[in-house]
């Protein structure tokens, strides 16, 4: 390793999805909380690999995505892990500001199951 | 909310994806650390709520996988949040050992991307 990149032999594997569109976990490197999942394909991937910055793959848009391009919430990339079998990634991140377009934090701000309280 | 469930009209939308699989972020409740990555499908995120221990759809072996059966491994299930537009989940989790099948605590064990350090 060295020049700050990790080991470059590995990369993720866009050939294991049918849109050849790998999910990728953002976390706050500071706080550990999951921000957000976005998927990248290979040119979004190398671009957040190049520019220290996310980009994904909008799958509702059909283009590439700079986030924060437009909210100026952009975040800035720490370091880079992916998985075991080499299909997932989890940037950490430093966000310029809220990951969600509803202005939260994170885009997981609501429960599906609460922690359960002890009623005894 | 009552009886420690969430919001109960919010459940995952699994007509978004064409295999009806909803991507699951598994986080370390405790140390907030980033598990794994795996896919439910209804049955098995039904499974999970109604267990609070994780059940995932296994994509290479085509059958519902209770995490941990073989392994002892199995997740305690403390909360789950869905995102935004309800199509990624995140469940907070109590391990009773390595989410990897490596042995690693976490899937995300190798970088491909390292933290700059200063040379200056």
């Amino acid at each position: 390793m060295k020049n700050g990149w990790g080991d470059r032999t590995l990369k993720p594997d866009f050939s294991k999805y049918p849109d050849n569109l790998v999910p990728t976990i953002v976390v706050d490197s500071q706080t550990n909380q999951v921000l957000m999942m976005a998927y990248v394909n290979e040119e979004s991937y190398q671009r957040s690999l190049k520019t220290r910055q996310t980009w994904f793959w909008s799958r509702s848009r059909q283009e590439l995505w700079h986030k924060g391009e437009t909210s100026g919430n952009t975040q800035k990339i720490v370091s880079m892990a992916i998985d075991c079998d080499e299909d997932t990634l989890l940037m950490r991140v430093i966000p310029a500001g809220p990951a969600c377009h509803t202005g939260h934090t994170s885009c997981f701000y609501r429960n599906v199951l609460e922690e359960e309280k002890d009623n005894g």
